[in-house]
């Protein structure tokens, strides 16, 4: 007997009371290994994540998290060797394999990457601006989000046993939620051997990963209103969950992303011989074959101008026939095979079912290929009839697309949307106004959308790649699910929660100092503090200074900005905003520096930018301006010696008119 | 026979072929009005709405959809005097009124103007910034929002007929959704008075807004992937519309808003005499009268330290014993009716569970009050006995509350806890650390927190008064929905879709110019042109200006910004960042505007301000700068005869490295 995979409950590697069922080799039949999990205490499990792990994970700000994710990243790709060696077993190619452990690996970065970059070095995000709510500006509103305390079970699809883990569990994590891992039977052994290196690292605290290897069994029996179930899979499943009685009425939150009926729709601008034209066959192609197009963002729909269908689809044929099926070993391969024998019975079927309106183009579902005992088979292309309906219904979860025409751009649309919602759809045209009409048309229908062409094809990552930084998901059919897309994806996982108090209030709860609070006055000049000697609040009221119309004329002669509002009293007068001469914007911010800063080196680097500089009230000859300086965010980097402080300023007039407000930004030394 | 309420369907006024049901006077059981729905044709409502009403309202930019809802308010506003006429007979005295129909037609203005300053003058909006896919730049990402080509159906409850049904169509109507409206039939006819103004109005284009009276019938059998029903009401109901074919198999969004067992928190901090104490009891007293209790949103269990759980109980006591019970006709009345004597039956039975665990400490329910055919209902203060568990679960929608007590901070948000997510909690203490404390706690359970003290009651709107600006709905009981919240309540009816292009090609798309795309070389100046003439694309690069030591001390004496790095060679060469003496930023984006202003007279009237400005490379004495300015986005604003016109601008040295980057925000005239 090969080895019974192991589940990692409560801090344990458990194993199964029986001997679980047998995990065949895509590519020979061969058993891999066991699994099961009968036995397993599900409920320990997510008392385990929502009493040791959450709680762990919600210790530490979003930069540490963000940290340990970078950190396991780096120990992922140093044992990259053992992950490949047994990711063929799975049917997968070099490639292939590529796209699930060095895809995950990298999501994991750019996590990473966004989490130290895109959020604050604390526990809770904001949301949107500062709403006042009063007159008098004692009252005032501010969305924030907080860490949900409670736990996430991701479960996934068999096709991707380690991105699919890994881009799950990156943004759970940034949001301060533990997860419990239910993989795709057929490829667990290589999560279970992810799930174990990142174990054996150490690096994320303990319950922060556990793992089901096998049945979900009761899992979502023991979940409530905080927590959350993150499903990748087939329409039908997610159905079944959706019924789950803790879903309907238990408040748990529900994530789906199922497989489409995807579509690339070649503009009609595009004629053979063109670049397009040769990017659109070879995209459709590589989706068909990548990962023996077991990928829920496979095209599955090829949408072409009646007048190029005939040329496409040859030239579809033409290339299929140069893709070499068979033993992902062997390094002359191209397609692997499909992840079990079962499987392959399902793409068959779907097959039959299409060709009741579609004419096989390309391939022999019944070929037998390679190894007898292997998924194997081969790409199957089809061209529908006119007003075939079944393309935008069956799902052939395997290398198998279906050619359709369309006569108008709006004709292009409407087939789209029959697909009931899609994750991706793409459009190949170099016509920026057939990308307008049809990406407008496409977008309700979908998650996201490749436009590709000359310009971008170099670069692109295709059709098929979902990114880390940008929203994998779409309505309908798809599952109606957001995954990824940078923080969205770790804001997602959070509660959004309105906040109204008095600016003193909001202040204290969320340690960001809130225009109307109270002012600290410090002892010295707050650039004379290091940031850890910074607080909240430290203020400074400037002295005035007057600008004179000297100033004025100076600043145009020395800058060059002669702009006829500062330099043409006549044309300034008849100006309807301004009414007479006006100081620059750009000298007005330049005073109120002079103002404010204090010259001496000290703990303060630099003045990194200015964000939302907006000039309220114009400056005129004889006005006396003064700065107030606020400490509104203090944000140490845990990389470097020093922080990033964000100061309010509110530059006034004689009479206390705000003339311009911005945020201030600048690098400060820790000590 | 009193008035059979009609239906608006498909551009007419609908008549059911029935008599129809009895609505009765909440306060005297007179008919008021009959309603039925019988013959109701739902799939024409449905085709209507996508076939005319949402064509229309989609042909709209933001900005001229914002613009009708506010010449919508402007008219109800006009027409309030029937709409408080016919309210009494729900039972509702001035003051609730106020709240429903001042309440509803105050989130119409609100909507208006978020629409105009926050969203852009065009049909689709950006979500988040560039995200660059590539090393070289030509292959980028960007989200967008698109309005979904479908019908929103709201389901309403029957305690705010005018703000339940004008909250939930504002932010459908801006993200180009027409509405159908099913009000809750006890108040059903103070709903369709109002459709009536709005139909008779004429100002929501035909198809954007239909009605029906009476039941919602097979109404959701016609929804599809982009419809959706926004319902608020009972968690019962809610859980029966979850489980309809079309939303748990057919794509259909559903948003629930449901009511819930908010709490309020008074603070350790506050004693007995305190302007806290008062405000706290003040704030119970009202969420339990104001509609007679039947608010989603009202307290239904008061937190309070055991210490002070008695003077609470008996301050409470004691104002409630102020407020008059009675026909709302009545000036001196405080409190009407109940909405019906059914409801009134459903309340007393919530009350008998109660008391199996609590004490009654304030009021009688079985004692009679005013007409004996109104639904008068005496508030019913209760005390819970230690560990009830009936007031975490049972929900009396009347002016009922219960009394709880904690003794440390974690047990106070352990019992909030207890009640399974609500729409909104409040605290009300003076101590910043408890405010901190409490918050963060409740945060993740709420979909909105008052905190409230003596600096923000003044202008206050209250516990129970959700706010247009921030989103209403909240986790788990409270349905999992989001509601209102400015914008967010708007996006939140449209598909994010994540595009994926060359910079051309975005640009193409989205209208706006896309950092990397061709820029276009205009004739003359792009400060010579007009709104009218301006193009997303103009480009001018400037000649380059040599900053000397001189500028830079020059620069310094004249703004006052003596800050080391720019005046002192020997420190500056020490600053780890720098190295040696650099320009101020300052004056680099003075010098930058000198370089790019055209200064006579023309269409460009002024910069009100400057977005994300970053500092990229020190400039050091001797680099040579200049400035390309684009322009990047076109705003014309519809109540001016000017517009809003984004500029990129990047300033870059000699090398051609970017030393700053911004977008200048200029004023520019039509024509």
């Amino acid at each position: 007997m090969t080895t019974l995979l192991e589940s990692y409950a409560a801090g344990h590697w458990f194993r199964a009371s029986d001997e679980g069922e047998p995990l065949l080799d895509a590519t020979t039949g061969e058993e891999v290994a066991r699994i099961s999990a009968r036995g397993l205490d599900y409920a320990a499990m997510v008392n385990h994540a929502r009493s040791v792990g959450g709680p762990a994970v919600r210790a530490l700000t979003f930069h540490q998290r963000a940290k340990l994710i970078k950190t396991l990243a780096q120990y992922l790709n140093e044992h990259k060797p053992e992950l490949y060696d047994l990711s063929v077993r799975t049917g997968a190619t070099t490639r292939d394999t590529a796209v699930d452990v060095d895809g995950g690996i990298g999501t994991l970065f750019s996590f990473a990457s966004k989490g130290v970059r895109e959020l604050p070095n604390d526990t809770i995000a904001f949301d949107g601006n500062l709403e006042t709510l009063g007159k008098h500006g004692t009252f005032v509103g501010q969305h924030v989000y907080t860490s949900r305390p409670g736990v996430t079970v991701q479960i996934n699809a068999f096709n991707f046993p380690v991105w699919g883990m890994l881009e799950k569990l990156a943004p759970a994590f940034l949001a301060g939620l533990p997860s419990i891992v239910k993989p795709g039977s057929q490829t667990a052994y290589l999560t279970e051997r992810t799930v174990r290196l990142i174990i054996a690292s150490g690096i994320l605290p303990e319950g922060a990963v556990q793992l089901v290897s096998g049945s979900a069994g009761s899992l979502l029996d023991e979940l409530g209103v905080h927590d959350s179930v993150a499903f990748t899979g087939s329409a039908h499943t997610a159905g079944i969950l959706r019924r789950h009685p803790n879903v309907l009425d238990g408040g748990v939150h529900l994530g789906v992303e199922a497989d489409s009926l995807n579509c690339s729709v070649l503009g009609p601008d595009v004629q053979s011989g063109d670049p397009e034209f040769d990017l659109f066959v070879k995209g459709v192609v590589t989706e068909m074959t990548v990962k023996a197009g077991q990928k829920c963002t496979a095209i599955r729909r090829v949408i072409v101008p009646a007048a190029v269908a005939s040329s496409v689809s040859d030239a579809l044929a033409a290339r299929l026939a140069t893709i070499t099926v068979g033993d992902p070993r062997d390094p002359d391969v191209r397609m692997g095979a499909l992840a079990s024998l079962g499987q392959r019975d399902e793409v068959r079927k779907a097959v039959e079912a299409l060709r009741s309106e579609a004419e096989l183009v390309f391939g022999d579902p019944s070929r037998s290929m390679g190894d007898a005992r292997g998924a194997f088979l081969s790409p199957l292309l089809l061209r529908a009839r006119p007003g075939a309906v079944q393309p935008h219904d069956v799902e052939p979860f395997g290398p198998v697309s279906t050619v359709l025409t369309y006569d108008t751009l709006d004709e292009a649309v409407t087939l789209a949307a029959r697909g009931k919602g899609s994750l991706v759809g793409s459009v190949v045209t170099h016509d920026g106004a057939v990308a307008r009409h049809l990406v407008l048309g496409l977008a309700p229908w979908h998650g996201r959308i490749l436009v590709l062409d000359r310009d971008d094809a170099k670069e692109s990552t295709g059709h098929g790649s979902p990114l880390p930084m940008l929203v994998h998901g779409g309505p309908g059919r798809a599952g109606g699910g957001e995954e990824l897309g940078g923080v969205r994806g770790v804001l997602g996982h959070m509660q959004r929660t309105a906040i109204q108090a008095s600016p003193d209030q909001l202040t204290a709860i969320t340690g960001r100092w809130t225009p109307g609070a109270r002012r600290l006055a410090p002892s010295e000049h707050p650039f004379r503090y290091s940031l850890a000697q910074l607080q909240v609040g430290h203020s400074i009221t400037t002295e005035g200074r007057t600008v004179t119309l000297d100033d004025i004329e100076h600043f145009a002669e020395f800058t060059g900005d002669h702009f006829y509002a500062h330099t043409d009293a006549e044309a300034a007068a008849r100006n309807p905003l301004f009414g007479g001469i006006v100081a620059h914007g750009y000298l007005v911010v330049s005073l109120a520096a002079g103002l404010f800063v204090d010259p001496a080196p000290g703990p303060v680097l630099a003045n990194f930018g200015v964000d939302g500089l907006r000039f309220l009230t114009p400056v005129k000859v004889g006005d006396t301006i003064s700065v107030q300086l606020t400490v509104k965010q203090i944000t140490p980097r845990n990389s470097a010696d020093y922080g990033e402080v964000r100061w309010d300023a509110v530059v006034t007039n004689q009479d206390g008119s705000p003339v311009a407000t911005y945020d201030v930004l600048t690098l400060v030394a820790k000590s």
